[in-house]
């Protein structure tokens, strides 16, 4: 079944790459409104999945994430509006140049092909997926989580009604219904007709893809973040940035897991985020180099900090405290505990932050912010595909145009290599 | 073993991702003279393999590729000089922008890290790839084929002895010199400490990397090549286009495997181009559309395409021809047959040329130009590392900028995400 479905892909991504903007901004549109006309049946079959979980005894917060309501689906649809207008990077050309016999190239972008995307509960990324894949002109293999296979079922029956109306095959949107977890790994081997692989989810299931697949993945999510207290930073200015990187939203992989601070004001410093974090609900675990400043509680807010603390993502109220004698020494921790997603320096040391930026290799290093800006909508590009942690292709908030390729145009005047 | 040459190499890329373009083109010059030095030992390293290669029964075609003589090796280092004088893509900013709320964003280019190569018989490539991951400060763990392993071995021992001199990390370059098969199997699996495998060799090497290699593969170099003489086409001019294409050098991934006619054409332009081919001592694959104007011959020198024919790669004086309706016609026979290497037209209509560059997806796409151009040489891009064939990353012909990545370095004023 999946060797048809991929075979249908490859043909239906044959003639989405020549489709125009409009045709796929049309598609996009009569989507949009083909869910929002079905919703009733979506949001029906959304119950039936949120009580099927409830008794299956899922944590409220699994329920909470793949509970639809008209509100949230207007959201989702709202997004969906938003991807639409933004440029078609397809068929932009660029790196044009003529070579001293006459020969004129070119390269002119082109999509990917076949997408697959493998994600985990939350209904939205359904939607999501399948916009941005065919925004940008590529054909697209969904696989949700078995909890929303209903919800996901009838929003994929909508999208298809509305591109059987439209100028693009509906063959172009496809959804694994059987969630039987050997169709994932079968899923996986399917090079010949899938072009790259996102998955979306945990840890494992990243680890589960990069060690199973023969499509390239793009590999990311998983971020232990640090930010570093300079000698010279702004101490009030630096609290609050290490407050919002660890407390906006905890749960994600741009949320602040350590701070190292430069031992020259660990003693002004340490104290005040201490006050203050511990008010806001985190505890911290702290190195031997900090514990002079901030002694372990007897109620656990703050701990010593265990073998493994400083190569945990936290996802929640903790924080790992560390004090360092300089700027080399953050970064050497830095590279032997990051994931190489988002880390940061506080300071008004315009040489240090140089250094920073130059030896800190993450795909964001950010100077004086916060590392919850990393985001594909934070940083402007309208849309995030997902943050990639590798290093080919594309690194950091993937926007439009990491959906793509291109390809190599050359005209000559009947020209024969000599 | 390995493990440690990969931990080894994930540090020296550490120190050579900071390294300047001085400090780099200073240690590729000491190589390149210490290899000229030490050619003596290199050359007689070099006619031990060829003796062994010549006792083992190699093939003439074999042992002529591994040879190295002083001529041979002074080509491999101006090559290696040429790499020198190309600029260092390493620190160009680029994508630079403001957001609304003052963030400063931009993407800086940055080496991929720790690259592999495998590769087969011939030593220059050890010279070569060496100088290309060092240049754009690349760590770089190599695997040659067994029949030259006294020669790399020579090769590689001079160049980390002129890296013990500069201020290079000597672990930047490190050579896998056990000769046993499982090693290649063993460092596939090192997606830990290796950002990039880069194969060089034919099919089978390509796919064994693809199938299982845990760290991404640049997969490529596997053309099956066309070129589509539409009736337009200057019959004359096409006709030495093809033969340049098809016997220019016809053992390469660029060179043609099947021409396709336009039979409105095809009785003015077959006849000629046979009779010119097989003078050349090319035989002819033609297929039943094609044999009414080139009957098959009692010699074999045209005779009837059989089913594989047109999925073949030729590397050899053999060419698939095939009559064609229409220009749809062939662009549908190269969405079925070609590898998406090289692929062109011939024509004077400049619908149907872009017609053909918007639907024909490879690599390269030509318009009145030979197959034969596809090469980081001869698109003028100084280095070729590989052509790839696949989608993600680089398209075509790699050259310097294809073994970068690049950061996102964002620039605040203590900002903090609302």
């Amino acid at each position: 079944m999946l060797e048809e479905m991929g075979k249908a892909a490859r043909a239906a991504a044959r003639r989405l790459a020549a489709a125009s903007e409009a045709q796929k901004n049309n598609a996009l549109q009569m989507i949009a409104e083909r869910i929002w006309q079905e919703r009733a049946a979506i949001l029906e079959a959304n119950r039936a999945d949120v009580q099927a979980a409830e008794t299956a005894g899922l944590s409220a917060a699994m329920v909470e994430r793949l509970t639809l309501n008209e509100t949230r689906l207007q959201g989702t649809l709202t997004e969906l509006g938003n991807v639409i207008r933004l440029p078609d990077p397809i068929g932009a050309v660029f790196d044009e140049r003529t070579l001293p016999n006459g020969l004129r190239l070119r390269k002119q972008r082109v999509p990917l092909g076949v997408l697959a995307v493998i994600y985990e509960s939350r209904p939205n990324v359904t939607v999501d997926a399948a916009g941005l894949a065919l925004k940008t002109g590529n054909a697209v293999i969904l696989r949700g989580g078995k909890e929303t296979l209903r919800t996901n079922c009838a929003l994929i029956a909508a999208a298809r009604r509305a591109l059987q109306d439209s100028p693009l095959p509906v063959e172009a949107l496809q959804f694994i219904d059987n969630p039987d977890r050997a169709l994932v790994t079968e899923l996986l081997k399917m090079h010949a007709y899938i072009d790259m692989l996102i998955p979306r989810g945990g840890a494992a299931l990243h680890q589960y893809c990069r060690e199973n697949s023969l499509i390239p993945v793009i590999t990311g999510g998983i971020g232990i973040c640090h930010l570093f207290v300079d000698e010279s930073a702004d101490l009030s200015a630096s609290l609050a940035v290490v407050r919002n990187a660890k407390i906006q939203r905890p749960t994600v992989c741009n949320a602040l897991d350590t701070v190292l601070v430069h031992r020259a004001v660990a003693g002004a410093f340490l104290p005040a985020l201490a006050e203050r974090l511990l008010a806001d609900g985190v505890s911290l675990r702290v190195d031997a180099s900090a514990q002079a400043v901030l002694p372990p509680t007897a109620d656990g807010k703050i701990q010593p900090a265990g073998e493994q603390d400083f190569d945990t993502e936290w996802l929640s109220l903790v924080l790992g405290v560390k004090v360092v004698a300089n700027l080399d020494e953050a970064i050497d921790h830095i590279a032997q505990h990051s994931t190489g997603h988002s880390d940061g320096i506080l300071t008004r040391n315009a040489e240090n932050a140089r250094r920073f930026t130059t030896l800190v290799d993450s795909a964001a290093v950010y100077v004086n912010a916060s590392t919850r800006f990393t985001d594909g909508g934070q940083f402007g590009l309208g849309a995030e595909v997902a943050i990639s942690t590798q290093r080919l292709h594309a690194r950091g908030p993937m926007g439009l145009p990491e959906l793509t390729s291109y390809k190599w145009v050359v005209e000559g005047d009947y020209h024969v290599r000599p």
